[in-house]
């Protein structure tokens, strides 16, 4: 007998007959002899709905009265699935977050998850009934709602298998696991049986949308075992591992890409001290994170190009960070680019094998893909191109790190 | 400066404009200066759509878990709520039924309020802070949420209101207010100014959706100061008060009707002692609410045909119940016949009045129209009749007892 959570995302529970569908997932566990939690997304299409109700109100939103409605959708869902548990003669009982309770931090619409109280619902499990907690949110500790930040219900189930020190923490989901890439787009991408903690939380950082990276770092500090496999097709999915577990080492392990970035370069900016701090300083102090960074020294070694990448959703304001301290930075022009995509290898092979970096270089050159910023961590290299290359670069460099499978169907 | 409880019904919160024209009534109470709590219904149609997907999944629901579900529509208007006052630059805060938090018993999904802790709240309103409750749930002594059953929210602002020994607790709805009687059918019906609680109660009870009758009854109990009036026209409404703060006793205040009944007749049972407790009793243990009862007897005087209404929805198990004490009730047939309509009339001036129930059984006799079961109380009369008489004896019981207004403009 093992304890197991089990975490479905929205499109899972997207109506009545999907939830039933998941509720059949429970009960099979149930009879294998495990004791289970559930964790439950929002139906999909619900959180949209709910934020987007509160953004009409105001653009400017009291976080706290925020997280009240989308707290909504999760709620809704545990209900339901406790219900339809029930239905299939199975005890279960929904755990909302201030029920447990789920601690969490004051930040509210973006909270981290402090920690969880255990005992009631471990009471509850060893009593053989099914709990169902709506993930994504929490209580702070001024007794109000609070919410993880969009995907955070993958948190919220690798935090509840760390907290009742869960055997095995399933992340059910429209996909069959971790692929080598999208498949949407690489049609020889392969699932991995196997990805080591720290490829999974590049990935996800990186662009991949199969796991949120918050908790992919929970599951690698916790050495939560993870599954991601899929609610419609009984097989197995990919098993998050530890690296030294005896998963063959492969030199790259997924490629992964996101058009959520946007470039800003700065042209002739006085190349000395205390610049660099200029301009990054008061984006920080804006809560905008900078991602890349490049600059280059112009011909007289006097004045630089400095570029670097912001989310696109903080482009606007960036800019507007930016000139508003133009006296001081004295760049000559700001000019943006949206039509951008990151495109990153990941492989914890990269920190024993030389090459990858190269690897990608030459494949991108060959295609005649220009490569507008790079920048390199132990185990990933990224770079940013034009947008309209995505798809030639993904399968170009697939193909290149000897990725494909040998059949194109999935 | 007083303190005021402003109620608003799913109707005057169906999308994010309505939510910001009811929250401009709110700044508008707290710009005369006072203090204001506000409680909210769901969108209209979120309650029906919550209940809905938790009956696709099960006829036979855990109530706890379905108030899990059907609760979170008033979360979510209160979170809106508080976000269209503090767009208008007004501080506000949600308090969910677990926050305040509001008591109730065990009985989930038709649960009652307890109590209502007001000591956070009255702190908060003393500061300026709006307080929005979301209606219709609390949280039983598990911690687990329950919601009050159908139209709750009306009770829970009445609670509120007494509670926080509100000056005034104002329901807005889409009518302007109490009506001598339906106005979508009797074109004549006027708008009554004032209402005792007691024939408030009873309008209520007796098909009037208005007011939700335990909101009424609330009202009456602790003496809130109730006024039922419009969200979208800017009059005055009708007023709920004391018998004896006078108001002009009219001898008949209002003509409500019900669909919601059905009629059971069983033919020739033995006219012997404890034959209704064989039949009521069975009844009554299964949930089941009698309403009107008439018995007649049968020309040779040892049997007689036993007459009575339950709710429509129970007509079915009813049968079910008789037909299983068949052998002890001895009963020749079973009729029953939901095509009815119950129609009152209700006034405290009956009490000093007599004549109220001929000129009722008159009206109804000159324009041909049977009267199936009577029932009376101290302030009201009743009578069964064929629905399909319904629009008929409401107008001629309206001018019969001199409440049409002058004009027919409403």
């Amino acid at each position: 007998m093992a304890r197991i959570v089990q975490k479905f995302g929205g499109t899972s529970l997207a109506n009545i007959e999907k939830i039933n569908n998941a509720a059949r997932l429970v009960a099979q566990a149930v009879g294998d002899g495990h004791e289970v939690a559930v964790v439950v997304s929002a139906m999909s299409g619900t959180t949209n709905q709910l934020a987007g109700w509160a953004e009409e109100i105001s653009d400017n939103l009291d976080p706290c009265e925020y997280d009240v409605v989308v707290s909504a959708g999760e709620q809704i869902t545990a209900g339901l699935m406790a219900l339809a548990i029930q239905k299939l003669n199975i005890q279960a009982q929904s755990w909302l977050g201030w029920q447990l309770p789920i601690r969490t931090d004051l930040q509210h619409a973006r909270a981290h998850i402090e920690k969880i109280e255990t005992e009631a619902i471990a009471g509850s499990l060893a009593q053989g009934v099914v709990a169902v907690v709506p993930g994504f949110q929490g209580v702070d500790q001024d007794n109000r709602v609070a919410t993880l930040g969009r995907g955070g219900s993958d948190a919220s189930a690798v935090a509840l298998a760390a907290s009742i020190r869960a055997d095995l923490c399933n992340i059910y989901t429209d996909v069959d696991g971790v692929y080598t890439s999208d498949p949407r787009i690489v049609a020889k991408a392969r699932k991995l049986d196997k990805i080591t903690y720290e490829e999974m939380l590049e990935l996800s950082s990186l662009g991949a949308k199969v796991l949120q990276s918050r908790a992919a770092e929970l599951a690698m500090r916790h050495r939560v075992v993870v599954q991601v496999l899929s609610t419609f097709h009984d097989l197995p999915g990919t098993l998050l591992v530890d690296e030294d577990s005896g998963v063959e080492q492969q030199i790259v392990s997924g490629i992964a890409f996101s058009r959520d970035d946007a470039k800003i370069t700065l042209t002739n900016i006085p190349d000395q001290p205390g610049i660099a701090a200029g301009i990054f300083g008061p984006l920080s102090q804006s809560n905008i994170n900078v991602d890349m960074i490049v600059q280059n020294a112009s011909g007289d070694g006097a004045s630089a190009d400095l570029t670097f990448t912001v989310g696109k959703n903080d482009l606007e304001s960036a800019i507007s960070v930016i000139e508003g301290a133009r006296s001081s930075l004295k760049y000559a022009e700001l000019m943006s680019d949206d039509n951008v995509t990151k495109i990153s290898v990941v492989g914890v092979g990269m920190r024993t094998h030389a090459g990858v970096a190269a690897t990608m270089f030459e494949t991108l050159a060959e295609k005649g893909i220009n490569i507008q910023v790079i920048s390199t961590s132990e185990i990933k290299v990224s770079v940013l191109i034009a947008k309209e290359y995505t798809e030639l670069a993904l399968r170009s460099l697939h193909t290149a790190y000897g990725l494909d499978s040998e059949s194109s169907s999935r």
